[in-house]
């Protein structure tokens, strides 16, 4: 392969990989909307974390389905709710990347709809070879209420990577 | 061409294709709270369906753009509205695809701004030629409020993609 | 370089931009909600203009930075914020870029969050040479509150790109 074709593959597995990260963040507001616990919990690794302050800390696949199944998801379901994600600012560096963002849970509530919990997120992902999405899936999503804690406030905080030089 | 250089171009393929279809669905938002009426219908296709339940059902590029320009939309833009799409999570099949997401309509009354639609979307799209868009235009987009009802959950439902073997 | 390859590397470079420009407009809301001021200002090139209709206008990147470090800013970070951003809509054209979208802000007071601020966007951006988000930078972003005026939704009206003939 000539070095001009293995520049543009390095180029196009770079944007590839933002699409994958981007399309497996995306998938999480839907699938958990549709009470889609094994899918869910498949978009992290085997014995990945999903860390909700002050709530819950699940880790592993089977913790994390239990989450989409438990008591707290169901009844939220049960009333009406919308898990939106907004877009994630993502930092690639090799075969483990994050994505920072805002997660906002509405609430049906009296025929009303209100914002329950407007969070901070911080999304550790990491390519663990071939399947959905590229291969990468969720090492660790930590999740905390932006109420004014600095903990939650630090992790949208990133320094932006630098210019190739 | 050789091999290597095809196989380039069907994974650069594969992400003009979803960068179409996020664009074309990035695209609603905006144009519906301009006000743009036929910009909106001509993200159609031309014998498309918008399908929001329990509110309306409108066929064909006319139908939805007397949709923006009838008068529960235009009482919305009066008074304030913002019709914020989340990103969607795309699955690719060919010259077929669907998207899948929510949607929050803002509105803005005695001064605040409040959550008055908070929704499923399932959009269908199909590659129709060349064109904006890369061709892609909406087949069908259904919208249902996230109230806890099951047909609206069921919008964002669904089987990820399997990997290549 | 042959003329196939040419055409996949443009093909190729306009992925690349649009996809810069998506992570510049997704970086805004976390830096702005973790505080970071001068990864804020850092966006914008070295004169670019910030206009938030009815509250201010900034213009180079140390009256930027002041707008995070200001009072308003920093009282909602410390009762609770998010600043939201919804998918853009990109129009590309060589070295400049728009693109159009809304932002939420959220607050949190007495415990709830409420959407205090549902916003118009139109953002400016040029091609500045290397460095980061592909030297992409913000040269305008003009903000306006969606309460039915039009100027608000006039930022949000566009012609789409005419596709190649």
């Amino acid at each position: 392969m000539s070095e001009v074709i293995e520049q543009l593959a390095a180029r196009l597995g770079a944007l590839e990989d933002r699409e994958a990260i981007r399309a497996l963040v995306a998938a999480y507001g839907p699938l958990a909307d549709a009470g889609d616990a094994q899918a869910v919990a498949d978009l992290w690794c085997e014995d990945g974390v999903y860390e909700v302050s002050g709530f819950a800390r699940a880790q592993g696949r089977a913790e994390i389905a239990a989450l989409i199944d438990g008591p707290t998801h169901r009844a939220l379901m049960a009333t009406g709710c919308a898990h939106l994600l907004g877009p994630v600012s993502i930092t690639l560096q090799g075969n483990r990347a994050t994505a920072r963002g805002h997660s906002i849970v509405f609430r049906h509530e009296d025929g009303r709809f209100a914002a329950h919990r407007v969070s901070a997120n911080c999304w550790t992902l990491i390519r663990t070879g071939l399947g959905e999405h590229g291969g990468w899936q969720v090492l660790h999503r930590a999740n905390a209420l932006l109420d004014g804690t600095e903990a939650a406030q630090a992790l949208l905080s990133f320094t932006p990577p630098q210019p190739a030089s």
